[in-house]
């Protein structure tokens, strides 16, 4: 990775500059609404509405007892759109020009780029590689699924497998350096990828501005989904000199909510073993992230929501919206729907008018053999079993 | 239904008269492009491609033997995207305005308006009669599942069960409309239904004039699915005095390709018992649509595929353009992808560029539940197996 003092600032600025630096290498992914959607979310007790049934006319959107409900109209930006699937293109992008600039091209072509991942990060940095015909090294767990490998096989060098522990795989990727000088770009934890990822934001305020065709909108808030927290922390960084505030979701499963816990114990939480469905934020909250993600006046809070929350969430969005996300991506709409302290803040903050809230969709890298094993013996539909 | 003889001919104008009529109720779709499925779409096998694996580079893209290769840009219209989630929202509303020129507001609110039927329609016909505060009176099998009833019951005034036999239907209805006075709105076979849907075609020869920044751009050719026929007749309809070639796709499976068939025949086929998993495709074409299906300067030709190559088809939308589509709109993907006269005609028809074509995505009413069936025990993906 490009050395960490030859970075720019985590400032606004900062984003706005890697944007300009990978635009044509990415998608301008879509700022979607849904008026569905925003109708549940704004009645006063979506889980109710949702786990008895989808259409049920007996409990109508709009109750009598609105005191205290919160109203949302909700812009859902769909990085499951985003080129490999999700918004780590971004990052990549964005790490593979700086290290161009730092080293120029032909040396990089050289030695190549190398990273550990079984995820979209690996995918998303082979692809950024491929694009300027630098050869890619992914180091990946022997057990992964065969559709993973296949993914990154797609455009890496190389796949080279190692054995499960953090101890194998450092010493298959040292083998792979000192054979090739690849250079490491880590998944999450590095200034220049949350500048990257930072773009998703630029682009919710370029987005929402046009569709309000008024160049000074805002939006009140914005939700991302936090794992590594490169993208919460990327998010946070071009937020922070404007009026919208910035929150995270998180699963709860089995610790996966670090962050929020972390925020609380005011130390950063460094080891998480969680099997959340939402497998794309399994992982600790990163050294560099934590310190923007730990910071009130950039993320003003965290919050998280169970297994069941995601899978109904991801269920309403696949059936309704008719758009395929995974479950990480869903963790942010299940807190504008579930979260009771998310909600009653909502609820007291606004004045008379909906909240304009910016719900991040990470990705839709998820397939039906997932989604059948998900949903097969399912509760959270009941009325299709009678 | 309005009667026959005030309707307006089946020519382009009247289609674009109905789509004045229509726009502001109904979303106007987007057309979509991907990269990805072009390059499938233009390999020399798709089947074997998709079928052994998503993203094995030892079957690149661009093999060197490119003879009889159709090469494809596709563009998809995204009828899931559609209000209650497919097409029949557009001959839905325009048969209510047409009622309500033919017979005034006051009147129609009077008698309201009667169907049958599990699906699309009736949840169609429903919201656009609620949007006139019209009462609609929907008929359902007794055994429907409650997801749809539910889905019925949002908007209908009421729902009436009946036996599943069409003369327990016809009852039952006979009932309602003794009690009521209520119109029946048929689902595909009348002028006014093809009209309105015919509004699908018009859109797309806008957005494709719209993408290429040039008015005088046509596809060169137009898949439409085909069940009941109202759909491909107007889109055929639309498409009659332009370059473009239409097609229609339907499924093979128990003779559910009763089009394809009664056009070899020379007479329309009147009873098919298939349970195809495109269910929305499941009926015989209706006799007034069959006048302009049967047409060779209308139709071109009528495709059928199987129950596997719909699933493939179904699995590669989902994963790969994370869009969520019924199985009967897979249908025209999987002409394209798997149906061999369909890509050897393009082979021949093409020269020397890649062949524009359409692709009709009716609806996206599909169910988390659906899909974990239909994919559950699935040697469609079996490198996940390994």
């Amino acid at each position: 990775m490009a050395d960490s003092s030859t970075c720019l600032p985590l400032v606004p600025q900062s984003v706005t500059d890697a944007h300009t630096k990978i635009k044509e290498h990415i998608h301008r992914t879509p700022l979607l609404t849904s008026k569905t959607i925003n109708d549940i979310a704004s009645s006063p007790d979506p889980a109710i509405y949702l786990s008895d049934s989808i259409a049920n006319p007996s409990k109508p959107f709009d109750s009598e007892h609105t005191d205290g409900v919160p109203k949302f109209n909700l812009f859902f930006k769909c990085e499951n759109f985003q080129r490999i699937g999700a918004f780590k293109a971004r990052g990549a992008f964005y790490a593979i020009t700086r290290l161009i600039d730092t080293m120029t091209l032909p040396v990089l072509r050289e030695k190549g780029v190398i990273t550990h991942s079984s995820g979209n990060h690996a995918q998303a940095l082979s692809l950024a590689a491929h694009t300027f015909k630098v050869p890619s090294y992914v180091v990946m767990p022997q057990i992964s699924t065969s559709s993973k490998v296949l993914g990154a096989k797609r455009y890496a060098k190389e796949v080279i497998f190692s054995g499960s522990t953090s101890h194998e795989r450092e010493a298959a990727m040292a083998q792979v350096q000192a054979r090739t000088g690849a250079i490491f770009v880590p998944p999450f934890d590095h200034p220049d990828i949350v500048l990257g990822q930072g773009t998703v934001g630029r682009e919710m305020s370029e987005q929402f501005q046009e569709l309000l065709v008024d160049e000074k909108a805002q939006l009140d808030a914005v939700l991302s989904p936090i794992g590594g927290g490169g993208l919460l922390a990327g998010i946070a960084t071009w937020f922070s000199d404007k009026e919208t505030t910035v929150f995270g979701a998180e699963p709860s499963f089995q610790g996966a909510d670090d962050a929020k816990r972390g925020r609380r114990a005011g130390s950063r939480i460094t080891s998480v073993r969680s099997l959340t469905i939402a497998d794309g934020l399994r992982m600790p909250v990163g050294l560099v992230n934590w310190e923007i993600v730990r910071d009130k006046k950039k993320v003003e809070e965290i919050y998280s929501v169970s297994e069941d929350e995601i899978k109904m969430t991801m269920r309403l969005v696949l059936e309704r919206m008719k758009l395929v996300v995974e479950p990480s991506a869903c963790t942010t709409l299940a807190v504008v729907l579930f979260n009771p302290d998310f909600r009653r803040l909502v609820a007291e903050s606004q004045n008379g008018r909906p909240w304009n809230v910016g719900v991040v969709f990470s990705g839709g890298n998820t397939t039906v053999k997932i989604i059948s094993t998900l949903f097969a013996d399912d509760d959270a539909s009941p009325k299709e079993k009678s």
